[in-house]
């Protein structure tokens, strides 16, 4: 892709009403527009990133043998009634409209009732089991306040997934499967290594939930740490956990931290609030047991842009940066580039390439502000030389080298 | 993919309230939920095949330089009532909601007002033109009656493009681009010989449209062909159109037809009303040129299901079908099959396999009723003489061929 074909040019400044660091930034590199509190489009390099991260997730997800499908946005009144959850007193986050005929719908912020609903009609026997099936949806969330930028909309993005199990056992199974592979996409995200399996509310079924936490200063939550035993507990449960785990709250670090995921445990809770059974080899009716696992996708975009970033812009982590290279050209050297361009593209690499007519320091500073991980430079000079200037976003090291040293190091 | 994995069941019957033949053969299949009317779910099966149109469309949108984007389902009040268009008199099929203070919200049908909104931050002078965007979006739509299935959904997924210009005639030649690229986009979909681009209703600013119409029995339009002059008029601007274009009415045949796309030309009608301008050379002040691009995906979808299937079931053109290959076991021989599989799947075809422990027959209808194009069979007895049964889902054409043989004819 070149500059010059991309609609969006970074700005100075980000629109005044938004205080949220990640969006801020998003903005100003041309990532997201913000059409109101709370709810951001996604212009071609964000939808790239967003779609990055979907992949990765995707392919996790597809790795413990769930299945894609997607639901739907409007939902049926008596789906959620079923639990309660119709209930603007026990969800306070609905968006709600009308059908012309007057008939009540609700717009999805989760898609728990639904999906288990639906199951009604594909699992009666216990051959029917086990299930996992996944769904990236734009949820609607009708929140009080929102200020966080993508950390928090009222629209986003999330992956949910649900499992369906005959036994405890296998749903435990399942459980310990899909922490494992969250573990692997946060890994591949670049944020494993600040990101922490975390002891949270549980429900009727049992004490914890969990939730992968990652530590963030402009986060919403606090945990308690214990890095060396790799122990994460939300504040909300401390005093259970301590309790229950033995350990002493003193060695415990106090941090901020943005939820990532969560997943859930409801054991046989809303099989039974929703008259969802399987039969067994003698005929015999039993309870599903269910596990529900959530990963917010343009969240966890939100905090990567949060977390890695610095006073010149944004700093993607390679594997979900929008293109690899950031290719400037200095000068008259628009042949040489559009070689350059297609042999690193030959390579292999993603390239935006900068050939706009720009004083180079435009160009260094929107890329710096785009934060692609590489940076590639071309000049009469380095031309001459047989040489190009290259530059690692993350680090600031910047080096002169050869084409073919150029694509040892990156491609 | 193996059918034993997929947690969808093929279904004797439809729901009773689902009159329309798309939607009936489509949930009996396993490809999509009806969570209400003209509101459906798609299972894995349905989600890949509406990946695979969208990916065809992605293609062609791209191929004339238009970049993807995803605006949002939450609308604003104010952006509309630029164009009158908030008005529930002026538009009837607005879904609204509120925020907790409650301003009103509208659910995007179209997003013409948004986009022109947005583009006052990036175009602003004549070097900024011409632009192109399109996005994939789920618009919801308050229909009254919504019984054609997904031709007609309250809930849909659409392609919409939007090209910003200069000037009328680098409008004009996207618009003849775009026009080329959407039929290209129907003769990849197999249904290119029986779609005509027809004119249809102008507005303020062009006497007439076009509309691409597909001939279908459950199509809700009415078009008049020329079928040796490849012309095709909309029933709305019959009268015009036949003066305009110097026919004889006579020499027309009036067909059913349901609308899979259309491109409006709308001058500087969207710029005035929503002050979007950009300045020449000269630092002058001028009005942009827009036009507006639609695909109705998951309608396209329907309309394939509509007119490519049989008494047995859906016949999915090998471009968009979920799985090339439907592959049945039959007795035992899953170590042969397992291994043929593979085989096929190295070949680079995509398979379902149906390895469930049923009778052949029942195999042969779930394999007609999900449409795949190629039915490739082994029994022991066929696995003796070295062989396959191989069936064209298409023709019904049967034959028994090695394995070489196959790949040759389907790889």
């Amino acid at each position: 892709m070149k500059v010059s074909h991309l609609f969006t040019k970074t700005l100075k400044n980000a629109p005044a009403d938004e205080v949220a660091k990640n969006a801020q930034l998003l903005i100003r590199a041309g990532y997201v527009y913000k059409e109101m509190a709370g709810v951001y489009a996604y212009l071609p390099l964000g939808l790239k990133v967003l779609e990055n991260i979907k992949q990765i997730v995707r392919e996790e997800m597809n790795g413990i043998n769930s299945n894609e499908l997607v639901m739907t946005s409007l939902q049926r009144k008596d789906v959620w009634e079923k639990t309660t959850r119709w209930s603007d007193e026990v969800v306070d986050i609905w968006f709600k409209t009308k059908l012309k005929d007057e008939t009540e719908l609700g717009l999805g912020w989760s898609h728990e009732e639904p999906i288990v609903e639906m199951m009604k009609n594909y699992v009666h026997s216990y051959r029917d089991l086990p299930v996992s099936l996944y769904q990236f949806q734009t949820k609607l969330r009708n929140e009080l306040r929102a200020k966080s930028g993508i950390m928090r909309g009222r629209e986003f993005v999330m992956k949910d997934m649900y499992s369906f199990h005959a036994t405890k056992e296998d749903l435990d199974a399942y459980y310990d499967q899909a922490a494992e592979a969250y573990k692997r996409v946060y890994e591949r995200l670049g944020i494993g290594d600040d990101t922490y399996m975390t002891f949270a509310s549980g429900g009727a079924f049992t004490k914890f939930s969990h939730e992968f936490q990652t530590i963030c200063e402009a986060g919403e939550d606090v945990i308690y740490l214990h890095r060396g035993k790799n122990i994460a507990i939300n504040e909300e449960v401390i005093d259970d956990a301590v309790a229950e785990l033995g350990i002493n709250r003193d060695e415990l670090e106090q941090v901020k931290t943005a939820e990532v995921g969560n997943i859930f445990n409801f054991g046989t809770q809303k099989t039974d609030e929703m008259d969802l059974y399987y039969t067994d080899k003698e005929g015999k009716q039993h309870s599903l047991y269910i596990g529900s696992y959530g990963i917010g996708v343009t969240r966890v975009m939100g905090v990567i842009a949060e977390k890695m970033s610095d006073e010149k812009g944004l700093v993607w982590p390679e594997a979900i940066a929008p293109y690899k290279v950031y290719l400037v050209s200095i000068g008259k050297v628009s042949d040489e580039a559009e070689v350059l361009y297609e042999k690193l593209q030959t390579a292999g690499l993603t390239v935006l390439y900068d050939d706009r007519d720009e004083r180079p320091g435009a160009k260094f500073a929107d890329a710096d502000l785009m934060g692609l991980p590489h940076r590639v430079t071309i000049s009469e000079r380095l031309i001459q030389d047989g040489k190009v200037e290259y530059t690692s976003r993350a680090s600031g090291e910047t080096t002169v080298l050869t084409l073919d040293e150029l694509l040892a190091k990156i491609a």
